[in-house]
């Protein structure tokens, strides 16, 4: 660790994350980031920007209310760096300079983007940057078309660039205060879709959307596409249909509205625990049973490579597909036709429990420093780890101690809780070279 | 199926195991059963049978108080019939009537037992019973004797041989009324010793008892003793060091209490989720922290081939082995010198995760259907999965409904979900012969 300063690339992520989240503290502190020139305590405007640049989106001070124009674009911004990653950035940075990649970057990439292969690395970033630009503009235009019938046309469109970023970041800030989100647009079919096309192409991976767009030409789909997908399709309808049942009949969420605000309702309650936080239902009034539900849809999280967090998609399906082979009595994980090399199973479990334990630990800890039902402290350190964003309404009543467990929870969450004991934990033992195998990407 | 009625070994177990608990229902029923001559309701009866022949303990009716010496008999033949095993008895049949043991009997034990081999199966079997009757034998009489300072002799002999066989078999049923479990003996140094020492040797399994006890003749202690024991014994402690800081000053459950009240008043608290269900202090009262803590305990539950449940000390053991091993950068889970097969790794995760998917879902059911905090309805669900038997006040106030569940999810939990989905599942697909590798019992 001493010769020559030398860092591992796990380490880097960590220290550049941890920089960026204190710079966008100190701005969020400056008297010129609040509506009333007040200057925010540290530990708000720290917990502020920690939310935002891991894309969680829990907030102690309201976004849209207690912010300037100035504060909300720091947000904004740190946002759109930690979304579409700091580590893209970095790179970037190299390439604007002229500068060759470099193997060290390349391996930084590699863990940040979760990539088995070196190659294509450079190609998959200008990718990563056209999509996002693309996706965003188109709408972020879109809403302030919507949001122009209900505002004047300049607050619309900066809503509407606002409302991109954040929900293609899968970050689950708003605008729209009081903590409202969008509970007022619950029915409205504009929002809904492009509020859920924004966060699931975002809670894809790059990897997938390339895969996407590549598709006429090659004809053929990754294994790990044909896994984000279906699994994703999956949680979404079956999610869907469980909130559907559970609330039917609930006063305080789906009970009032028409049948076509019960399923747009049902399905974007669905869609945001896959992790984007922003929510069209009071989600500290849905039962028990949904709730609980939704802890399970966060912990489940988005897919690897992307702008989400969670355990992934694909470590869920191995998981389940484990569960499957190992019932039917056969010996080999298969999926779509491909066998699952060991190696990947064993990291799919690891970062579950690791995964796990971590939560279980933050929970235990909150529920000694809150004074919460349990299951709202579960919710909240779920969505802290899986950088969701949705509270049943602890957030705002955190204490102190709450707010650092919770910031560092986010940190951990959006790192993943493997990056991080890579870059803590002692260093890597020797290890016998191996072929590289599997094609599918965990974690 | 349909060649001459053959029946797999797990269907077999799970048809033996829903005959006795409707035998053992029917017998609670007769008027005789209860001490005021009623006849108990068929749900309230099929509940308490199920739990006492899965050695579980949720209660729907007060044990000492609700039923007749003859209805407490008839729980306590059940728990010796449910705990020591179905499986022994049907094979300690074969072997009165002088048959040897076929092929079939074995390959039930095995499944029971969760042998690897088949080899000294007749043997165990042997020492299963005399163990069991030497440790329930003394523990009775040094409970009665104790006990006799407190009620008359006869009395203090019928509770000392109810409790002995009760706490042996990890079963926590009590006579001592009004749900009071061993409260009144919270700071008690014999009732605590002896309780204990029954709980984690029945909870430690047939196995690794008969490795201790030809200790000296061998010299060398297997594998799977020693996790037993190592992970068992870290659980017990570092459950007991949680439990005192959580309650310390927790007025209604430790604080009152003297040191030495205290340290017994924790350690016991760790114990009994090992799976027992006795309890010396509220689990009501305890804080969310502490109750939350011992869902965990439970659902990591006794060792294999024990009369206690949840998914085993071993399954534990391999989980976080595999957490280590990852972050450590090796590729091989490597126990005190033995690298452990995937295949072992591979049915650790399968347990665990199947057993994680039934107590949410159970969880989830019981949400819809109880009105109580979620805290509350994950640790029943919990308790029953691992046939604990400790609750936060739910059993008493199921409906109809919820008691159908806790019954059916304490035959899953004592059956083990592996057992059950082979039995319900569908056929074994073609499986090509393995070698028998692995001396570690999981599950
Ligand atoms: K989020
Ligand atoms: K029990």
């Amino acid at each position: 660790m001493r010769k020559g300063f030398k860092f591992s690339p796990p380490q880097v992520l960590v220290m550049g994350f941890a920089i960026i989240i204190l710079a966008g503290a100190f701005l969020l502190m400056l008297p010129i980031s609040s509506a009333t020139g007040e200057s925010l305590p540290f530990i708000d405007a720290f917990f502020t920007a920690t939310s935002a640049t891991c894309v969680t989106g829990l907030v102690v001070r309201d976004t849209g209310v207690y912010f300037s124009t100035f504060g909300q674009v720091v947000i904004m911004l740190l946002i759109q760096v930690g979304g579409i990653g700091f580590m893209t950035m970095a790179t970037l940075f190299s390439l604007v300079f002229k500068r060759k990649i470099s193997l060290k970057d390349r391996l930084l990439l590699q863990e940040a983007m979760n990539q088995n292969t070196m190659e294509g690395i450079v190609r998959l970033i200008r990718k990563v940057l056209l999509y996002s630009v693309v996706i965003e503009s188109c709408s972020a235009l879109i809403f302030a078309i919507r949001l122009a019938f209900d505002m004047p046309l300049g607050r619309a469109l900066y809503f509407g660039i606002f409302h991109a970023v954040s929900f293609f970041n899968n970050a689950g800030f708003d605008l729209f205060g009081d903590y409202r989100s969008l509970t007022s647009y619950v029915a409205d079919p504009v929002m809904n879709l492009v509020s859920m096309f924004l966060i699931v192409s975002g809670g894809l991976g790059f990897i997938v959307l390339s895969d996407l767009i590549e598709l006429r030409r090659r004809r053929k789909m990754s294994l790990h596409s044909k896994v984000v997908l279906s699994m994703t399709g999956s949680l979404i309808v079956i999610g869907a249909l469980v909130i559907f049942i559970f609330e039917f009949s609930n006063s305080k969420t789906l009970e009032p509205l028409s049948w076509s605000g019960k399923i747009w309702g049902s399905l974007f309650q669905s869609v945001t625990p896959r992790t984007a936080g922003a929510n069209s239902l009071d989600i500290g009034a849905l039962r028990q049973a949904s709730q609980f539900f939704i802890i399970i849809l966060m912990f489940i999280g988005a897919s690897p490579s992307s702008t989400g967090g969670g355990i992934k998609t694909t470590t869920f399906t191995i998981l389940v597909g484990a569960v499957f082979s190992m019932i039917r009595g056969r010996s080999d994980l298969v999926l779509f036709r491909y066998r699952l090399a060991e190696e990947r199973i064993f990291k799919a479990v690891t970062i579950t429990m690791l995964s796990l334990f971590l939560v279980i630990f933050v929970a235990m800890l909150l529920s000694t420093t809150e004074d919460a039902s349990f299951l709202s402290i579960l919710f909240e350190a779920t969505s802290a780890f899986g950088t969701v964003g949705l509270t049943m309404g602890l957030t705002g009543k955190l204490t102190v101690m709450g707010k650092v467990i919770i910031s560092l929870t986010m940190f951990a969450g959006r790192l993943g809780p493997l990056t991080l004991a890579y870059a803590l934990g002692p260093k890597k033992e020797k290890e016998l070279y191996r072929h590289p195998e599997g094609k599918m990407i965990i974690g």
